[in-house]
This record gives C-alpha cells, structure tokens and sequence, in this order.
C-alpha cells in the first residue's frame, strides 16, 4: 500500500481490548478461533462470539501497512458449496463450528444445502471464516465508504475497525467517491471480517456517473478486479428487468436502491435487457473462480411504508429465485437481499415468499424501517423490523444508521447502528432459541441482581456507555458495589427488598419446617394465613 | 404554589412551536381540539394529533404559577365509564372523538365495554382529554419525577413539559424524593396530560422507607390526598399476594417493580394478606368519587428474560382479572400493567392472556425489553417489544429511556424515551390499519421523492435532529432543495436518477403510443424486447 505512504493521513485505528474483556483463542484443527471472555467479579467468565480481530488483543501487534496475519487458503478446489457436497469439512467449516457453538457437519450441510454461505474469497485470507445462515446466529452487516462529498480513506480504515470492534460480522465498502480501489485496499488488507461491495459503483465511477455509458465489458473488468483484490461478496442486481419498470411508476418513492436506480435508467436508455441478466453466466464463471458470494440485490426494494410489498418488488425477487438456481449450478454461493420498507404486519410475508423462490437461500435484509416518520432514528425505526424480520428467518441485518436518508455516516454513527443491530441480531437470537444465546442475558441478569455493577457494565453491548451512564449521578468507586442505583435511590430499589424478601421468606420456610417437625410432621400447615 | 415563590429554581419551561408547524385549533361542542399544523412548502398541509398543550401555541400565555387553563368539568354525574354505560356522550368523549377522527359513539361504547379507559380526575381540569384502547391509536406514557439522589422540582416540571412536546400521551410522576407533594403540584397545574402516580411511594416517605410500618390507613389517605390533587390515574399492586410470593422465590432476578417489592416486603413481615388486595373495595369507592383511573400494577412482572411468562407473573395477573370486574362494579375505570422483560416469541401471549383474563381492560406494558444484554440502549431494546406488544393490542406503552437501569434520565434521556415510543406505537398504528396513521408516512415520502428536504424535517417526529444531522455535512441553504444529500452525493442519488427513469419511461409510452396510433392501432407493439 505504497501509493499510502507519502500522505499525511495515514489511517490510525482503535485497538487495545473491551473493558472488563481479553481476547482468548481455542486451537481448533491448526488454527486459532478468537473469542472475548468477560472476566467476571465473582471468578467466573463467559466466552463470547468476537468479531473485532487482533485489534482487541493485547497482545497482537497491528501494522496497517503490512496488514492482518493471512491464513491458509485452499484454492484449488472450488467453493465452499461444491465442497460442502462433495461432504468435505473445510477449515473454514471447522472454525465456524467451534465459534458458533455446533457441530461441523452442521455447517457443511447447511452449506451444501445453499442454506447457508462462506462468504471467504481465495484472495480475502485476512478474514476469520463466519457464516450466514438461518440456522446460526444472526449477523449484521455494517455499511462504510465514502462519497463524492464526504470523508477519506483513513475515516473509513477507522471505521471498519470500530464497526467490526462493536460487533459487525461482515463489513460493506460503499465507496463512491475518489480512490474506490484504494480505500478498498486498505480495508481488505485489515479487515478481520468478510467485506462486501457494489462493483456498479466502481464502474459508474470509470463512465464519470453516467449510467448510460455503461457496457458489460466495463462492468465485467470491475468484477474481476474486485475478485483479485479479495472482496468476499458483492451484490449485483441482475433482476431489476426491463419488464419490472413500469411497476415502478406510481410508487411514492420510484427507485431507491442505487444500484437499482443504475440499472433501470440503463435499460430504459438502451431499450435492451440489463447486462447483468444476459451475462449472469458469465459473471457466475468468474466468482466461482474465487469463491466470491452472490448477494443478489434487491433492486426494486421499496422505499416507502405506500411501496412495501408491491408487484415491482415480488416480480424482481421471483427473477432472483431464478438466477439462484443459476448461480447455484455453477458452484457459486448465493444470498438474497430484502427490504427496505415495510410495516410491521407485512414483514413476515417478505420471509416466507424468499424462502419459497429462492431455495432458502439465506435472506439479507436492510432494516425493514417500520415506518417512514423518524428522519435521525431510523436505526431505531429498522431495529424493529430487523428483529422482526431475523425472527421469521433472515439470515443476516444490513444495519441503518442514524443517518439514514440524511447523510453519510460518522464513526459515531457507526456504533450506534451497530449496537442497535446488535440488539436486533440477538433478540432474534434469543427469539429463535438459538444454542448459548440467553447465557449472556443470564450472567447480564444475574449481576444486575447480586449489584455486581462492574460485571453488570462488561457483559454489556457497549460497557462503556453503560458505565459512563451510570456514573453520571453516582461516580464514586463504592457505587460500584452498592445495592442501588440513582434511578430509585436505596430505599426504593426493587432489588434491594426482593433480597429482603427472599431471606425473609427462606427464614420464614425454615421456622415452618421447625413447626412441622414439631407437630410431628402429621399435618400441612399453610406458610399464608387465608 | 406560593410555597415555592422565595425559591431560586423557579420553573422554565420549553415554549414555541415545534419547526414548521403551527398550532390550530377544531371547535367542538364549546371545547377547541388541538392539532400540530405542518405547513409544507408546496402550499398543502397536514394536521397531526398534538400532546403538547398551550406550550407550543405562539399566540399562549403561559404563567407557571396560576397553572393552565381549567376546562369546565362535569362532577356529579359519576364517572366516564358510569355515564359511557348510561348512553352519555360526555364533553370528554367528544373532544377525543375530534382528535382521533373517529365517532363519539365509538369512544363511547369502547369505553362502555371498559375496553377504553379516559384517565380524566375531576380536579385535573387543566389537561387535555384523550382516550387508552385498543381502538384507538397507541399512545405512549413518560416516567418523571426525582429521587432522593437527583433532580429537583424545576427539572421535572420542564421534563413534563418536554415530554409532551415530543408526544407524551401521559406523564407519570414517579418522585420519591423530597417535596412530592409540591413537585407533583407543579406538574399537575401545568400539564395538559392525564398525569398518573404510584400511591404507595409517597406512602412509603411518610414511614421513611420502612415497608413494615406501612398501614392501610396510611396509605388510604395518601391516596385521598393525591385524589384531591388532581392524579388521573394510580397505580395499584393490589395482585401481589401472599400466596404467589413463593414463586418468585427462584427467579433470576426476584420481584424487580418497587411497589410489588414493597408490598412482599409488608405481606411477609405482617404474614397477612395484602392490605391493597383486602380493602380493594374501598379503594374502588374513593376512586369513583374523583373518576380516578386505576393502574393496575404488575408487581411481579419479570426483570429478565429468564423471568418472562413464569407462574408468578401469570398467577397474578389472574388475581388482577379478579380486581378488574370488583373495580367496574364499582363505576371504576381499570387499566392493566404489563411488562417488563419479554423475548419476542413470548410477547404476544401477554396480550392474549391479559385480555382472556382481565375483560379486554386497555393493556399499558413497560416496554418490554426483548433482550438483557444492552443497558445503556434499552430503549431500543424495549422499543422493539413495545411495537409488537402494540401491535397485538397494548393500548399505552410505558417508555424506556436510555439510563434504564444505570440511573434517572435527564431531559436528553427523556426525549430520547418518548421518540423511541412515538416509533413504536406509530409503527403498531400502521401495522393495526389504524384510520389516518399512514397520512404521515406518505407526506413524508413524497417529500423525500420530491426533494423538499424542509417539509421531509418537518413531517418527521424530530424536526431539529433531523435537520442538524442533515446539516452536518450539507449546510448551505441551496441543499435544502438538492437532488441529494451527502449519503450518496450528487451522481448516485437513487431517487434523482429515478426521476429520469420515470421520465424516460413515461417519454417512451408516449412515443410507443404515436407508433401505435402510426401502425393504425392495429398491433399491441411491447416497449420490452425479449
């Protein structure tokens, strides 16, 4: 990353461990699969799903410049998929296993099955393997990258590594500005996690943004580019049809996905059917060549509470059920991209039709936003809908930000995206059954009850908002351990007389048993008076 | 309030419109029904259910001391549930007919069937009425109030007045510090909400937080007091008793709710029933002389996931179905609390239980939060549960703020409680059909399709956020009315480019259509090729 060199903004990045946590690894076939323990007050810990890399181990020394340690690929036996069915556990499959807590063949069979991807490019050997799938924990995805207008390559180095610190499981470059492949260097030389892209957004760059100057020859060039450079995923929106435009004229809010928008001015333009249709073989072929994963993009997703679930959006998808079997019989991984916008009760219909179309192909959806009414909290307004829509079986959360429909994110609103997806991926967990989820609310839970106020903050999403929070009112380190917070002070809290009433209750039970043994154990005496 | 006439921290309050909108006002029947006038820049409007009393109206005086406006109040004739059954259409039911644009026959018969609750005291004429039920659209309750620890009368009142400028539907004052009485004086005078206490905290300062040495007569008279104040609605543990104290016995996280802690604390000691549960019927007859609504509490609603839908929640809110119809043969007006901690696949078996139980009396939960694990975020965790519960039938959400469980929100805190909530509950209103929800999403919308960046503010729940996050990266005037913003800039702006799609396609039906006209109508000639 020489070109790097000579700037004056050379990319620096958080790194140094969670409060209360330290990175531990368990040796699993060769390789090291990283985890976080929370070091408990009470000598206990718990081991938690680490997304965040060696930034956060004390022990890893970081050199952007060199990147992140590269493990061994193999790379001359195809996909994921074709060697999950031909019953082989990778190393990748290995390492999934033991961070998601299930059993390897598990993984190889959800893989097999197209139920579930590696998103792991041959070139991309700075990733830890993860896994999508309905039958794994939900993951969330985080959005980065510039525009034309805003931010630089070392803004967006800092980001991934903030995002993926906070809990993002894949990370998307939606550069659009200056220096695309060049901040997508930076990034896939030190990303810890898969990363994602839009390859149209790179092409459109190369026609000065001018959709009707594209050619699938340019566009194909740009692929193959970001398959050599290790990019992990890409969406491609290879079902946005001539034929689906005119649905899309009356909607309130028309196009809304960029690439969508790309694609139909194209078609319209050249009165043809959408290159990446007529060529979806061919770009089949060369992802198969890397193991890069189709995320087939929704480009008629809707944009409006008035657009959800319309006949633009359902025709598109029924084109990707069919471009799934496509990509399918080449070997390559596929998922599925969702909404967007949609109330509450048509959520649930999203799931269900995906499934159906397109072979159970793991669902990756944005938000849903549940309403259109909350510009500067739309992470809140898809929280619901994520949740919702990770219930019914998404597979993976492409988080919203703060910032949604407003501007481009900060690395505040970073985490507040993540930590709101966070929350969303594990109340789905949770929701689902999910093997291991409810430890964490366990151990959470049962500090919060003994006034373990340390352990109470490190089991947290964010430690330290919750600490910060809290010693805004009460500062002082004997706070720490006291049986109370500022929300109710001593004589109210809840906790505090729940202990009393539990001792005196099991003090209570202990006389009755005295009484009982005393009446010569003959009657049942009731502890409650009528 | 002379009594607070020497002191230095005199009440402020937020006044003035919020950006864009105006206030206006309906005539109904000698009462004018306020609305929130949002004035769009392409000369339309949209007028929207508005919480936020005189303080948002330019043309308002407001005097703290003398308090707002008094309405005139019918007081010998019973209660709203009394005359709603006797075929009377009262002034009340009127004015909220206007504001939720349906018939008064409705609010009427809802309320008859005590599937409706208006929390109206006749000594609270300053607030404005407004309806709890199913029936209607979800509304959203703030907690205030100090605690020994923080907070002092002056921030209270401006956090009432705060509450309800972002839509509090009520306000519940939950002091338990010094000056209740004065405190809730203060607020009472000045809020044009139905405001709702928990009785047995001012109780509990008159023993100086001793549970044991509570009485009936004690808090009898409290309640008298609080009644005579002006208190809409209280809260009642009256469910917990003696017999479902054992079940909480090997929780996670014990009895969580104050009051529910409270009366264990006092059941146990005494080893008598609960004086709540044993002098209910009086309780009804003070209640029914103010129409004072009752709250009834869920004492024992769980604090975790681990707790949620156990023996111990459901075992009282059955005794809580039992009170309900004591209390409607009294006249009284009933709501039922909920809770608490729930994961989403148990949300919607509160509802159903709680309506099978307890005669379809308006459900009003506390969240509930979907996962454990993010304090410092759990209004977003709650945010999640509260629009499903709201979207099985919850007619008032209880907020959450961000400091749950760390400490008492500020005012920052308690608006970011109420934006999360109006979320929520419109996010129910849409997915329940509710008449007229869906007016804003689509205002909203298609200013956002049309560029209008001023009316996209203004429509949203939080005109100033929305904006300042907009003008972060874009601050120049000319970007109000940009084809983009700064997310994806100028050149991949989705919407713009949609726009040229729309005219592209509408360009080429209308040269399809002279074809068609030239070919001699004959022929139906596809703008698609193959």
């Amino acid at each position: 990353m020489t070109d790097f060199v000579d700037s004056a903004v050379r990319p620096t990045v958080t790194t140094g461990p969670i409060q209360g946590s330290s990175k531990v690894y368990r040796d699993v076939a060769g390789a090291r699969v990283p985890f976080r323990r929370v070091h408990l007050t009470n000598s206990e810990h718990l081991d938690l799903y680490d997304t965040s890399g060696p930034y956060t181990d004390a022990d890893a020394v970081i050199d952007l410049d060199a990147g992140l340690t590269r493990r061994p690929v193999t790379r001359d036996r195809g996909t994921q998929l074709q060697r999950a069915r031909a019953g082989e556990i990778t190393a990748e499959m290995a390492f999934i296993a033991e961070r998601e807590g299930v059993s390897a063949e598990l993984v190889r069979d959800e893989v097999a099955r197209g139920r579930a991807v590696i998103p792991a490019n041959h070139n991309h050997p700075e990733a830890e393997p993860m896994i999508i799938g309905k039958a794994f924990s939900v993951k969330v995805n985080a959005n980065i990258g510039n525009s034309a207008v805003t931010s630089s390559i070392a803004e967006e180095v800092e980001k991934m590594v903030w995002a993926t610190r906070w809990g993002a499981d894949t990370i998307m470059d939606l550069s659009t500005g200056r220096d695309i492949h060049l901040t997508r260097e930076w990034i896939l030389r030190n990303s810890p996690v898969p990363v994602g892209t839009v390859p149209i957004y790179q092409a459109l760059e190369k026609t000065n943004g001018d959709p009707v100057e594209m050619t699938w020859e340019l566009y194909r060039d740009t692929v193959i580019e970001q398959c050599e450079q290790g990019v992990d995923y890409m969406t491609v929106h290879a079902g946005v049809l001539l034929r689906h435009i005119p649905l899309t004229v009356d909607r309130v809010t028309g196009i809304v996905s960029r690439g969508g928008s790309i694609m139909a001015a194209w078609c319209l333009a050249h009165h043809q059917e959408s290159f990446l249709y007529t060529h979806f073989e061919e770009l089949c072929e060369i992802l198969a060549r890397y193991d890069v994963t189709f995320s087939l993009g929704d480009g008629l997703r809707p944009g409006s509470i008035a657009d959800a679930n319309d006949a633009a959006q359902f025709a598109e998808l029924e084109t990707l059920g069919e471009l799934t079997k496509i990509a399918k019989s080449h070997g390559v991984q596929v998922m599925i991209e969702g909404p967007g916008h949609v109330p509450m009760h048509k959520i649930a219909e999203n799931v269900r039709l995906e499934e159906e179309l397109c072979e159970e192909a793991p669902f990756y959806t944005l938000g849903p936003l549940t309403t259109d009414i909350a510009p500067a909290y739309d992470h809140i307004t898809s929280a619901i809908g994520a949740a919702m829509i990770a219930q019914a079986g998404t597979a993976m959360l492409c988080y919203v930000t703060p910032k949604e429909h407003l501007g481009l994110p900060n690395r505040k609103d970073v985490k507040d995206g993540v930590i709101a997806y966070k929350i969303a991926a594990h109340a789905a967990d949770l929701a689902k059954g999910h093997p291991r989820a409810q430890e964490r609310d366990d151990a959470l839970s049962t500090a919060r009850f003994e006034f373990r106020w340390e352990d109470q903050f490190n089991l947290s999403l964010d430690p330290d908002t919750a600490r910060e929070f809290h010693d805004e009112t009460l500062p002082a380190t004997p706070a720490k351990t006291a049986h109370f917070c500022s929300m109710c002070g001593p004589k109210f809290c809840s906790m505090r007389i729940s202990h009393d009433v539990r001792e005196a209750y099991e003090k209570g039970m202990a006389e009755k048993s005295r009484e009982f043994a005393e009446h010569g154990n003959r009657v049942y005496l009731p502890v409650t008076p009528a």
